[in-house]
C-alpha cells in the first residue's frame, strides 16, 4: 500500500505558507495528513505521533516551524523515517533563526532541511523519495520538471517580445 | 529545604565550558545535579527529567548545547521551572545558531538565554532565582558583586602602572 | 508578602510590544510596576531603581530595550536580582542589534535573555521565577500550559478540516 | 535490487568532511559510489551522471560542496532522485555561504540539506529514505538509534562522577 | 562586427529588476538579447547558450537570479566569455543568499559580480567591458560619467537651497 | 570664530534621513552648509571640498552615504579634520553594507561612525566635538540633556498611567 | 591648558588591544590617563568618573568593551564630552557583538564608533578632535598623514620589485 | 597592442593573497603591473592611477582591499576601464566586511567583484575580458578549461579508490 506523508506545522499562522505543500502533494495523489503540533505547547502528541508514524503508513514527516524552529528535530528524534524541515519567516530576523534551527542537527538525527519558506519543494522531496519505489509516482515527478521546463521556455519566448518593446 | 539547581548538557563535549556553571554554583554550595541529556538522542530521559524536575527538588534547570541547540527548549516544554540555556559555540558559526535555537522560543515557553558559552553567567542568575527566597545565598550575590568591583578597582590600579611603562 | 515585578521600558515607543508583558503579568494577579528609565537618557533614575528593587518589594525586573540595547545590562550591574532583557526590533537590522547588546553579557552580570520582542515570554518567565516560592503561581502556570496545549489541540483538529478542502 | 547511493565532492579537498558519509554508508552495507565531480569545472559529467543515476540503480544522491556550492542543486535539476545538500566550511564565511547556496533553492528542485559539514547526517538521511523499502535497513536505524540512546547514558553517568569530583 | 550582450533571468519574476539593464544597455546602442532560463529547470538550455554564446557573437553574459543564484555559475561553466552575476533580492533573507551564491565562486570559474538588484552596474560594467575595443562606446562611457557628475552638481545647488529652508 | 559644520551626504536620496542632522545643527545655531557629493561620482568635488575644509572653516564634517558608502572614508582621506560618517540604510541589506563600508576603516584614517541612519547623532556629536573650545555649545548640550532626561521622566509618569488601564 | 584624553577598558584582557591606542597618544604627545572601569562590575566608579571629567580637564574619553559592548554608551549617558568606542573582538561572534552594542546609540547619546579593534584609529580620533583648538597638534597630523603616503610608496616601490622576482 | 593589468593592493600585508593573480596573468603571458596604492593613505595616487590608466595602456584594473575596502569603487570612480574586486579577509568578520564595501556600489560605477580572496579568478576574469580580442588568449582560456577538467577526473578516478580502502 502506498505510504501517506504527515505535514506538521507548529502553528495554525504557518498554514498560508504550510499549504502549498499540501496542495502540491494532492496535485499528485499521495495521501497526506495535516497536523498543529507543537514542540514546545503540545511535545506529548508530537512524540507520540512520531513515535506511531511508521507503523501507521506514513513514509515521510513535514515539519515547519518558525523562530526557534524545534519542531523538525523533536519529530526526528523519535523515529528513523525521513523527516523534512520548512523553516518559517517569522517577524524578525527574516527566517534566519528557523533556519538554523532546523538544519544544524547533531550528529546521529538528520533533517532534511529545504528553503525558508520552501513549502511546495518540501512536497517534492517526500514525493521524490516515496518515487523511489513507486513508478507511477516517479513517472508523475518527470513529466512536471518537463512541464516546468516548458513554462520557463514559454516565458522566455515571452520575456524576449516584452524585451523587445522597451 | 533548599532548591537544587540541574545542569543538563547535551553532549559530553560541552563540559569544558559547562563545568564552568557547575563551579559556580558549588562555590555558592548549591546543591547541584549534573546530566548529559539529549533532546535528540535521549528525549525520553529529557522529558521525564524536566517533568519531575519540580516534584524531585529541583529550582531551576541549566541546559547547554550547540547547532541547532533544542535541548533548552524541549525542557522547558515539559516543566513550568525556569529554564536558562546556555548556547555552546561548535565548529561553525561561531555559535550564533545555537543561540538563535535557544533564545528564540515562541510565545508560551520561555528560555532565559545567557551568552554564547557563558556557563558562569548561567550559575549566576540560577543563584540569583533561587536567592529570591533565600537570605543567605543573596547575601553571598552581594558579596561576590563586591568582591568583582574590588578586583576591577585593583586592575585599574595595576594597569595605570602598566600604561606609565609603555 | 508576594513580590512584584518591575517592567521597565527604554522609550515609550516600546510599549506597543511590552504592554504584552503587563498584560500577561495581570492575567496572573501579579503586582506590576511599569516605568519609562533610559540608560542613556536618565541613567540616574535607573541605576537608583535598580539598587533600591530588592528592598522596594520587587522580585524580577523586565528591561525592553532596541538597538544597543544597554538598559538591561546597567540595571542587572545595579542589582541581584533577576533582570530580564527584550530585545526590541527597531528600524534597521531587525532585532539583531537588541538581542547580541542584551544576550552577550560578560561573566559576573547576567541578563536572562528572551526572544526579540518576546514580551509575553519575558511576563512568563518572571512568573515562572516568582512561583518558585508561591504555590498558587505555580498551579496558575500549570493550567495555562494545560490551555495551551489544548488550544493546539483544537487548532490540531480545525486544520485538518480546513486541509480537507483544499 | 537494492539501491545504491552516490556521493559526488566538489573537490577532493571536501574528502576529509566526505568520508564520513562514506564510512556510515559502508558501515549500514549500503552500496556506495564516490566521484569528485564539479558544476563548473566538469559540468558535462556532473550533468551526465544526475540525468543517469537512476537508470544506473541509484536511489540517492549526496553532494557536498563549499563557497558558492552550486553542486547539489545542478545534479537536482537533472534528476528526479533525492539529492542530499552538504554545505562545506571553506577558508571564509564559516560555511554560511555553502549553506544558503544549498538549501535556498527555487521552487521546483529540492535540495534536502543537512548542517554545514554534516556528512554523517547526510548519510544517514540516504539510509533512511532507502529504508522505507528495505525492512533490514530499518531495523539497523532503530538499533542504531538505541546504541545512541545508550551512548548518552553512559557519558551520563561518567559525567555526572566527573562533576563530583570539581 | 560589434558583440553582443546576453541578458538571461532565471525566472520572469526578476524582470522588474532586469530591465534596467536592458534600458541601459539599448541607450548605448549595445546589441542585447534577453532570455528566460533557469539553471534548474532549463539546465540543457542554459548549457548550450553559452557553449554557444562566443561563437554566435557575444561578448558579455549577464545573468540575474535569486535565492540559491546558480545561473551565473552555471553559465559561467560553459564559457570563457566574462559572465556578469546580478544577486535579486527575493522573499527572504534581503539578496544575501543570492549574493553568496553568486560571488563566492571557486577557483577557476570566475562570475564578476555586483550589487545586489545591481541591473543598471551589471549593464555598465559589460559596456566598461565591450569598450576596450571599442572607442563609440568608450567616448560615450566617458560622456555618460560626466553627465553623472553634472547631475550630482545639480543636486548639490538644488539641496542647498532646500537646506537653506529648514 | 565659531567652526562651521559641512553635511555632505552622496545621494539627494540621503535628505530624508539627513536632514535630521541639519535641523539639529541648526537649533544648536552651528553654522552648517550642506552639500550633495558624491566618492563615486564626483570624487574630484569631494576631494577638494574635504582638502580645503580646514582652511575654510569647518570644523566637522559630517558625510552621510549607503550600500557601499565610501564618502566618509574618502573624505577622511583628504583631511585631517574629524570626519563623522552616517551608515544609511537602502534597500537591501538593512543598512549592514553602509555600517560596515563606514566604520571598518584601516589604521591610520578613522571615521567616527554613528548608528544607522543617525543623523541625529551625528550632529550632536558634531556639536559635542565644537563645544570643547565654545562654553555657550557646551551649555547648550547640558541643557539639551537635562530636557532630555525630563522627557522621559514625564513620559514615564504617562506610561504608568497608562498601564493602570490596561 | 592642553585637554587630556581618558582611555577605559572594560577589562584588563583588552589592554593587548588597547595599548595601541595609548602608544599613539603618547606619540602626538597627549596627557593620557588609562583605566579599567566596567560598566556593569564598577558603574559607580564608570558614572563618576565620566560625570567629572570635563572638569578634571578631559577632552575626549576612548572606551574599549567587547560582547555586549555597554561601556562607551553608559560614559557617553554621563557626559557631553566626545566618546570615542573601540568595539574589542572577543571569543565568539568576531566582534559583531560588540561592534552593534557600540554603534547602534539610540538618539540623543551619540558614541563615535570606529572599527573593531580598532585602538590606533581611536586615538588619531581623539587627537585630530583636540587639533580643532590645537595648531601643533594639527601640524603634526598633518606630518603623520604625509609619512603615512611616504610609507605606502615605498612599500609600492618594493612590491614592484617583488612582484618581478615571481 | 596588447592591453596591461594593472594589480593594486590597499596594504603590502594583502600580497600573499594578491600573488596569486600575479602569478595567473603571467601564467598567461599578460603584461602586468603591481602597486600598493590606498585609498585612504595615499588618494592622489591612486586618483591619477586610474585616471591614467586607459592612456597608459591597461585595459583592466585588478583592486584589493580589505576591511571598510575603498580601492576598488576609488579607482572605478576615476576610470572608466572595467575595475575587478578582491574582498580581501583581515582579522575580524572573516572578509564579510570587505566583500559589501567592494560589492554593493552605487549605480553608475560598477566594481566587478569576486569572491574574499579570489586572486586566482579576478585575474581570469581579467585574462577573460582581454580575451574577447585576443583570439590567442581565447584559445590558452579553453585549454585550461580542459586541464581544469582533466584534473576533477583524475581525482574522479584517485578518489574513487580512495574510497575503496575505507
Amino acid at each position: 500500500m502506498a505510504k501517506k506523508v504527515a505535514v506538521i506545522m507548529g502553528s495554525d499562522s504557518d498554514w498560508g505558507t504550510v499549504k502549498g505543500a499540501v496542495k502540491m502533494l494532492k496535485s499528485f495523489d499521495v495521501e497526506t495528513e495535516v497536523h498543529v503540533m507543537s514542540a514546545h505547547r503540545t511535545p506529548a502528541e508530537a512524540s507520540a505521533f512520531a513515535s506511531g508514524a511508521r507503523e501507521a503508513g506514513f513514509g515521510v514527516i513535514i515539519a515547519a516551524a518558525g523562530k526557534a524552529a524545534h519542531l523538525a528535530g523533536v519529530l526526528a528524534a523519535h523515529t528513523t523515517l525521513p523527516v523534512i524541515g520548512i523553516p518559517i519567516k517569522a517577524s524578525t530576523l527574516d527566517g534566519l533563526d528557523a533556519l538554523l534551527s532546523t538544519v544544524q542537527m547533531p550528529k546521529g538525527i538528520p533533517v532534511a532541511t529545504v528553503a525558508i519558506d520552501g513549502a511546495d519543494n518540501a512536497a517534492l522531496l517526500a514525493i521524490q523519495i516515496l518515487a523511489l519505489s513507486d513508478e507511477a509516482l516517479s513517472a508523475k515527478l518527470l513529466e512536471m520538471k518537463e512541464e516546468m521546463a516548458e513554462g520557463v521556455r514559454e516565458k522566455d519566448a515571452k520575456m524576449q517580445q516584452e524585451a523587445e518593446r522597451l
